[in-house]
């Protein structure tokens, strides 16, 4: 019952294992960073956030992604790094996915067609699938007693609607080439979404509520009776929020006159939406956190940038509880929607009109790291934060879709 | 108390003589097209829309707008097609402007310091503001007695706050080239939302509303209090709703998607988002009365188009409302707005969770071209069909403005 979780980048693999006997207890993670470069690394926690936790340390040359492969597989069953005996104990592994394109609404056991059509919709994610590939190939080579699961961040946004996941370009762009809202981050906004309704004391198909995933990436899902109806990213991660340095919805003709009046090339203007904008582009850090400290400091943009970023929130919450035309509960999630007083106090600042009433008290005090309800004891819809843990999500799914088999 | 409005283009001169004296009456409208084209047109109205119109079209060469200048004030003052005895009789002239940028917030009365502002301007509007100056030298020239105005579709959203105005691009794009939302259909929905304080009986400064315009563009604006916080068009009008030909909010990656998979420029590419797109990208039609008699005759595309449209109004409504923390009403307007029973019906299906109720059979049976409240009675939010008249809008402001001089 131990689940191997892997996230196999293009030049990284982050992993983690857990023993799921015992409600999920992480038994080690770790990274492996800059493969194919002169000097990698490899830094392998043993119980990490327990009394027991040990660091481990190491460069080396990374040449390809099975090297990096191997390397996790040693420090996990070899020596002093190890957590087990033997590959063997590792009941199956479970690969976090970028994008699965329209072929995946549910994680799926890796055989070869599944490997055929993820290379299919690499154009697609040109900058994730390739590493996710490598990172199976590399797994199923070193871990054949293992099953592979691929658990997809596109997955939990299948449920969405033609008239929610179509563009209005021409409709011979989706037949051709797919071109259509995918979303992302929907491992987290599931996960979410059930502990929201476990914490409502709700079944899920009774459950309607809006999550709010503000992390380095930002996004937002609603959920209605447990199937997502809308998402906010969109064809790529870009699209909706404002982040740390990406712009979020813009006016799409700012392409044409970025191109125009600056004489810019397609990608320098992508580069710049995605690396140049958001947070960074507003105030120069792409952090909350450095945000705030400029902000205490009396920087106006910096005050600028925050106001702008939880605005777009708000207008998304609005957004979807017009659509689902129902909602339970709001539910922060991820590194600032779990930890940032300031951001969940000014995104709910007009909601109460819209019946959600943030109670700042219970808002300041609550424990970081818990779930809890921060709304006033009369708000119509419960305002919540809910710790993600997208991990342990794809190492359940993972168990889950092994149990069936 | 005459004002002649005047909309000039880049090869075209619309215009209405109103006679303020008479509560604005039309005493004659016109459009002259094809300017510059080896043959031009003009089709004069005399008293339109009343027992006496009459219609006057001719075809000649129009090779620029002194021209077509001359024969709107030939047509206006001489022979059978008069409806004044004397360019003299002219009070005043107003300019529709798409584009005053950041300059104007209110009409202003033409110097030489507008026309070098409007000229400053031209890379924000390339298409309109040319014509436009054409459109205003001319009148300067033949109608030398009448102070001339140019009236804004910018100048209402000019309240935004940085927060809703900026993108969350580098902050220099800003500085330098002035990119930001600007909004337009602004003279529309400050006469609607007028008119909606009115039918309500409410003070302007106390009444706070969402205007939707949706007619061959589309926009909604958000305004609280009386100032406009919010609109949905952006740097330039391909921003925000689905509309007849032109996509709004899409992921803004569609741009270097397309580039790449269909080695389209980025030229290439914004003309499919303003002439391919929209309506017509999606079921081949771009004018809503052709989409429901194909979704009449089983169009599944059409009806697509159609949920995509209206699904997208019912997003910005839940927005807005949530921007606002207050909303008195809704008020549809322009073409669709103003006519289109199931589009109204299918954008108000959800909102009731928000407090705004549609009763379907005044939807249904509501008079064309007139006022009405399309709300059940127990509607929080008032549900309202206000026709505009951009037009006489203009002529009213003009009026006000010549008055204070």
């Amino acid at each position: 019952m131990k689940i191997l979780v892997i996230n196999s980048g293009s030049s990284s693999i982050k992993y983690q294992l857990f023993d799921m006997a015992a409600s999920g207890r992480v038994l080690c993670s770790g990274l492996v960073e800059r493969i194919h470069e002169p000097m990698g690394a490899i830094k392998h926690k043993k119980f990490p956030d327990s009394p027991e936790e040990a660091v481990f340390a190491d460069e080396l040359p990374i040449p390809d992604h099975k090297i990096g492969m191997q390397l996790v597989v040693d420090r996990i069953t070899n020596g002093q790094t190890a957590v087990v005996a033997s590959p063997d104990e590792i009941t199956g592994v479970g690969h976090r996915i970028v994008h699965g394109g329209e072929f995946f609404s549910a994680p799926v056991i890796v055989d070869d067609s599944v490997v055929e059509k993820l290379t299919s919709i690499i154009p697609l994610a040109p900058l994730h699938n390739p590493g996710h590939l490598a990172g199976i190939a590399t797994a199923r080579e070193l871990l054949p007693a293992a099953p592979q699961v691929t658990v997809f961040d596109t997955a939990f946004h299948q449920t969405l609607a033609p008239e929610a996941y179509l563009y209005p370009l021409p409709y011979e762009f989706y037949e051709e080439l797919r071109v259509r809202r995918y979303g992302f981050h929907g491992t987290s906004h599931g996960y979410v979404f059930g502990k929201t309704a476990e914490f409502l004391g709700r079944a899920p198909e009774e459950t309607s509520a809006i999550t709010i995933h503000l992390g380095n990436g930002c996004s937002m899902d609603a959920v209605k009776r447990g199937k997502c109806i809308d998402t906010s990213m969109g064809l790529t991660p870009l699209a909706g929020l404002m982040m740390g340095t990406r712009c979020g919805d813009v006016d799409p003709a700012v392409y044409p006159f970025l191109a125009e009046r600056k004489g810019l090339t397609v990608k320098d203007i992508d580069a710049i939406c995605n690396k140049q904008s958001g947070l960074k582009g507003v105030c120069g850090v792409n952090d909350m956190r450095d945000v705030h400290a400029r902000r205490a400091a009396g920087d106006e943009k910096a005050q600028l940038a925050f106001t702008m970023f939880c605005r777009r929130v708000t207008h998304y919450v609005g957004a979807y509880m017009a659509l689902l035309g129902e909602c339970h509960a709001l539910s922060f999630t991820a590194g600032i929607g779990e930890n940032d007083v300031d951001v969940r106090q000014q995104v709910c600042q007009t909601l109460g009109y819209l019946g959600a009433k943030i109670d700042a008290e219970k808002n300041k005090t609550l424990k970081r790291g818990q779930p809890g309800d921060i709304s006033t004891d009369d708000s119509p819809i419960r305002i919540l934060v809910m710790p993600t843990n997208e991990e342990l999500a794809i190492a359940q799914q993972t168990l889950a879709l092994l149990q069936t088999i």
